[in-house]
C-alpha cells in the first residue's frame, strides 16, 4: 500500500484527491492536514466523504507527513517550496498541484506570481505532469509539478498541431472557458452564486498566470517561440473547462489523421470523430481530455475543441495518474469513472 | 458473468444504467434496444461513455433478451407489462423502473396511470424493490418492481416515524423538491433551459401518480390508511431530490436515536447526526438517502429531511443495488462512488 | 422631486433600489453612503448603472443624509437603530429595509438577533410596512420597518385563511425556498457558485429570525398566538422565493372566492385562477406577489403556493411602494416592470 | 398612438415584444397572432404578462393586420416573406425579426436556409436594422429586417476597427458565447435543462447561418472580403451573448480612443474603460451592447469584448428601437430599462 499524505485539504482540489483516492485500491490515506480545521473530521466539511473517509485534519506536525511515500499539496501557490526539500530528503515523493515548480524560468515565475522561489534548484529537477509529454520521466521523478487546468486543456490541444509544424506558430489564440470551481473555495465576492449563475465575462484579459505555463509548454512543442494569445472567461458551470484554439494552416494537412495518430495510445485522450463538439459535461469526473479539430469551411483557419473536467484532468486526477506512473501501477488505477451525463 | 439486457435505452435511467454497469465487474452487457435508434453505437448518443460501452443499440427482435440472465425495462409506463410475461417464461429476471408493477391495487393503477393493465397477476407476483424493506422477498423474485424517484425519498424518510407510531398518521406532509432530469429526456416546453433555469415552482399539487405509491408504503408502515399530502416542486438543478417531511408527535421520543438505530445496518442509508441538514450535491452520483430528523424549537412538529439522486438511489443505482441482491452479490458492488461535490 | 438617500448601497438591496429609483420620475438621488468604497462612482461597482447612475458613493458624513426627505437604510441589522433618531429628529423619514424595527416584542427581538436594542421607543412608533395590511397606517408615518423576504411571502399567503378562520391555526407549516441573493453579496462559503449551484438543501430548521417576524403577523391575523413551523430552504436561482404553505381547514368554505374578494384591491397580489402553479420567474424583476390556493383532492389540507422576487416585492420594491404611499405619489410609481420571463 | 400588430408571438422573441410593448406610451397593441393557440389569452402562457396584457392569440385571418401602423415578424424564417408584400401594399411597415430580408445575395441567403426566396425584390429595398450603421436608412424604410443575434454583438464589435483599417481583415475572429433562450422556445433534446445546464460547448463550428449575414456586414465595413471564422458556443444561461474578437494589428492606433469616439453618440451601445471585462448581467434585460477593447501586453493582437442580451439588443430591444426610429419618437422611447443585476 502507497502511504499518502495530502497538505491543505479544505479546497477543491483536496476534496477531489480524496473522492478518487478512497477508492484507489494501492492507497492507505494517512494524514490530510488543515491548521485551521484541525481535529476537525474531514467528513463534517464534505458530507458526500462520510463513510468512506474516516481520517480528521490534523496540523502539519502531528501529520507525520516524512513517514508517507508520496504526498500531494493541494495549497495555494508558495507554500509548496517551503516544505518540499524536506520532504524530498526524507524520502517522500512529493507531487505539487499548485504552481510553485512548473515554471522553469525563475524570472518569469518570480514576475507572475509576485513572489521569491525558495528554490529554484529543485524546479529545475521538477518535472512537469504532463504524462502525455513526459511520461517517461515521470516514472523517475522525485517531485513533480502537476499541470495548471487551462494549461493542459490547452497543452493538449495544440501540442499535434505545432509538433507538426503545419500551422502558423506566430498567431496562436486560446480562448478558453472555466467553471467557477477553477477559481477555488476561498470566498471572493466575484465567484458568489448571485454574482456568478446567469452571467458570463472574460476575466484577466491583460495577463493570466497561466499564460507563461502554457507558452512554455507551446514553444518547446514548437522548437521556437511562439505568439499566444489567452482569454480565460467565467462560465456559470462548476466543473468543466472548454478550449477554443485557433490557429493559421499553412499546409495542407489531414488533420483528423494527425490528431489521432498522435493521442492512440493515450488512453486519457480522446479524439473524437471530424465534426464533433466535445461538451464539458462528458468528461464530468471523469480523468479524460476529449479533443475534436475542425476547419471552417475548408478555409485556412483551424480550429482545436478540448475539454477536460478542471479538478480531475485539470488537477487531482491527473495528479493520481502521475502518481500511478511513478509507482509502477496501472496507469488507470481509480481514474476510470465514467462521465457523468446527465 | 450475469448477462444484462435493456430496454429503452435512449432516456436517462438508461445511460444511467450503463454508467453503473459499465464498471460491473460480473456484468456482461449484451443488448441494449431502441427502434429508433437501432444501428446507432450507443456512445455516439451519449458521449461520456465513449471507449467503455461499444455496444449499438438494437431492435427488440435483435436483441436476444430472452437469453440474458436479467432484462431492465428503462421505458415509459405501459411497455413493461406487455414484454414481461415472455421474459419471465424465458427464465429472464425482470427489473422495471417505470410503474407497471408498483401498485398492488390494480384500479388505483389504472385511475392514475390512464390505462388498462396487461397482467394483473404479475403485479401480485412483483416484489416492491426497496432493499431496506424487502430484502429478504428481492432474494427469490423474479420480477421487480423499482420504486419511484419520489416515492424511495419520501418512504425512506416516513418509515421509522411511521413504524413507531410516534406521530398522527391522519396528517403527513411531504413537500418534495426535484430536479428537472426527473422528468425524462423526452424534449417539452417546461423543461427547457430557458424556461427551468433560475425559475421554481411546485407542479400537479393536484395529484400526481406518485401519491398512490407513496400512500401505499406509508399505510402498510403504518398499518393503517394514513392521512397523506404531496407537493412536488421543480428545482433548477440537474439531479438530486430533496424531500421535506411534516408529521405531528403524539409521544415524546427520541428521534434521533430512533432514526440511527432503523437505519444502523443500511449501507445506502446514512443518518446524518442531530441538527445536520443533508444537500442533494452529497449524493450526487451515489447510490445513497441521506436523513436528517429535526423537532424545530422542541415543539410537537418532527421535521424530516431526506436527500437521494433520483437517477441513482431513485432509479438505476437501486435497481443496480437490487440486481445486486437478486443474484447474491455484494451489495454495494459497482455502487461504490463517492458523490460528486463540488 | 424627493430627495433620497440610501445608506449601505454595495449590497443587493441597494443596487436594486437605485435599478428602481433611476427611472422614479418624482426621485431626486441625494447620496449613497459607503464607508469603505467612499469615492467610487457606483456604477464602477454595478455596472448595469452606467450612464444611468452618475452618483458616487460617499461617507456618512459628507452625505448630508439630513437635507434629505427620505432615507433609506440598506444596511446589516443593527445599523439603523443607531443613527435613525437623528434622523427623525430633523425632519426626515426612514424607511428601514433591515430588520431592526420589525419586531414589536423587544426581548423577542433581542433573543434572535443577539444585541441590545438601541431605540425601543421608535420599535414601538415604527410601522411595519406591508402595505397590504398597513396601508392606513403607512401613510402617516415617520419610520417603516419593511418587511423581511420570507415573511412578506409567508403573510401575504395565510392572511386570507387566517382572517378567515377557516384552519386549524394550531398547526401551520411554511416550506419556503429562496433564491441565493436573500444571503446578500458578502462572500461567505456556503453562497459561492460552486456551492450553491446544481445543489439544494434546507437550513436553520433549527430557528431562523423570520420566524418570529412571521408569527408576530400570523398571531396577529388569526387573534391569537399560532403554531407555526418555518422551514427555509436554499435554491440554486438568484432571484425568488417561493412559499408553499400548509394548514389543515376547519371548515368547507370556497377557498378560491376567499382569496380573489380578499385581495381585489391590491395592485401588486395576484391571486392566479384556480388550479395555477405561479412561478418565480413571472415575477423576476417585478413588484408582485402572485398566489394560487389548492386542496388537493378534495381533502382537508389546504396548499397555498406564494412566490415573490425577494430583492423587489420581499425588500427594494416594497420599500419604493412604502415611499410612494409615504409621499402620496401613485402606488406603482417606478413599480411597473413586468416580470422578465424567460 | 401606433397600432402594433405581432405575427407569431409564443416565441421568446414574441413574449420579450410584448414585454417592452405593454409599457410603451405612444403603442397600442391590436393583435398578436397564433393559429396554433388562437383564442388563448397570451398571459395564459406568459403569467408575466398578466394584468399588463388582455389581448387573446388570434388567428392571421382575425387579426386585422392590415389595418396595423406596423407589424413585427417573431417567426420563423421563410414565414414573414410570404406576408409582406400585402401588407406593405396595405401601407404597413414590417419589422421582421427573422432572417428572411437580412442577406442581400439572394444566392447565398437560399444556400444557407435551404429554401427558395419568395420576394428578392423585396429583399432589395429592405434596410438592415442596426440603428448604428443605418439609422437614416431605417427612418424613410417600409420594411426592415432586424439583425441577428450574434451578428449584432459581432458586427458592432467590430465596426470602428475594420472601419479604421487599423488591422488584417484577413484573419478575424469571432469566438461568441450564447445563452439558451436564443435556440428559441420549441422544445428539442438539446435545449432540455438536463443538457444545458452544468455545460458548456461549441457547435456548428462547420458552418452557421450567422456567418453570412456577419460577413456580409464586415465585408461592408472594410471595403473589401474579409476573412472571418465564427465559432458560436452554447452558455448554461438564459439571456446574454458575449463575443470575444480577435484581430491582428497592422498600425499602432489608440485602440481606447478609437472606440469611444466611434460610439460617442449612440444611446445604446456603451463603450467601457480600458481594462474593463463587460458581463453579460450588466445588459440583462437592457437594449444596450456594452464593448471594451483590449491589447494584451501590447502586442498585436486585439481582443474586443461585446455583450448583449439576446433577446433585447439581439431581438425585440432592437426591433423596438427601430420602430420608435420609423415613427419618429425618441430613440429610448420604452427602452431605458436598467440591466438587472444580480
Amino acid at each position: 500500500m502507497i502511504k499518502v499524505g495530502i497538505v491543505g485539504g479544505t479546497g477543491y482540489t483536496g476534496v477531489e484527491l480524496l473522492r478518487l483516492l478512497a477508492r484507489h485500491p494501492q492507497v492507505e490515506l494517512k494524514a490530510i492536514t488543515s491548521r485551521k480545521e484541525a481535529g476537525m473530521p474531514v467528513a463534517d466539511m464534505f458530507p458526500n466523504l462520510r463513510r468512506r473517509v474516516t481520517l480528521a485534519f490534523s496540523t502539519p506536525e502531528e501529520a507525520g507527513l516524512e513517514t508517507c511515500d508520496v504526498v500531494f499539496f493541494a495549497t495555494p501557490n508558495g507554500v509548496a517550496m517551503q516544505q518540499t526539500r524536506a520532504l524530498l530528503d526524507a524520502g517522500v515523493r512529493v507531487i505539487d498541484l499548485a504552481a510553485d515548480f512548473r515554471i522553469q524560468d525563475i524570472a518569469v515565475w518570480e514576475h507572475w506570481y509576485k513572489m521569491k522561489h525558495a528554490c529554484p534548484d529543485l524546479v529545475a529537477e521538477a518535472v512537469y505532469g504532463l504524462p502525455e509529454i513526459n511520461r517517461e520521466r515521470i516514472k523517475g521523478a522525485r517531485l513533480i509539478a502537476n499541470p495548471g487546468c487551462y494549461p493542459t486543456s490547452v497543452q493538449l490541444g495544440f501540442l499535434p498541431l505545432l509538433a507538426s509544424g503545419a500551422v502558423d506558430a506566430g498567431f496562436l489564440v486560446a480562448d478558453v472557458k472555466s467553471g467557477v470551481s477553477g477559481a477555488g473555495r476561498k470566498p471572493e465576492t466575484h465567484t458568489l452564486f448571485a454574482e456568478a449563475a446567469d452571467n458570463f465575462k472574460a476575466y484577466a484579459v491583460g495577463g493570466h498566470r497561466h499564460w507563461p505555463e502554457i507558452k512554455q509548454g507551446l514553444d518547446s512543442f514548437s522548437g521556437k517561440p511562439v505568439g499566444f494569445t489567452f482569454v480565460p472567461h467565467l462560465i456559470p458551470l462548476i466543473r468543466g473547462i472548454h478550449a477554443t484554439l485557433y490557429a493559421r494552416l499553412n499546409a495542407d494537412i489531414d488533420l483528423q489523421a494527425l490528431y489521432e495518430k498522435h493521442y492512440a495510445d493515450e488512453a486519457f485522450v480522446d479524439v473524437m470523430p471530424a465534426g464533433a463538439h466535445p461538451e464539458t459535461r462528458s468528461v464530468r469526473g471523469a480523468n479524460v481530455c476529449r479533443i475534436a479539430v475542425h476547419r471552417p469551411q475548408g478555409g485556412d483557419t483551424v480550429v482545436v475543441l478540448s475539454v477536460i473536467d478542471n479538478l480531475v484532468k485539470g488537477a487531482a486526477g491527473q495528479a493520481v495518474q502521475n502518481m500511478n506512473i511513478l509507482f509502477g501501477l496501472p496507469e488507470d488505477t481509480a481514474l476510470t469513472d465514467v462521465g457523468m451525463l446527465p
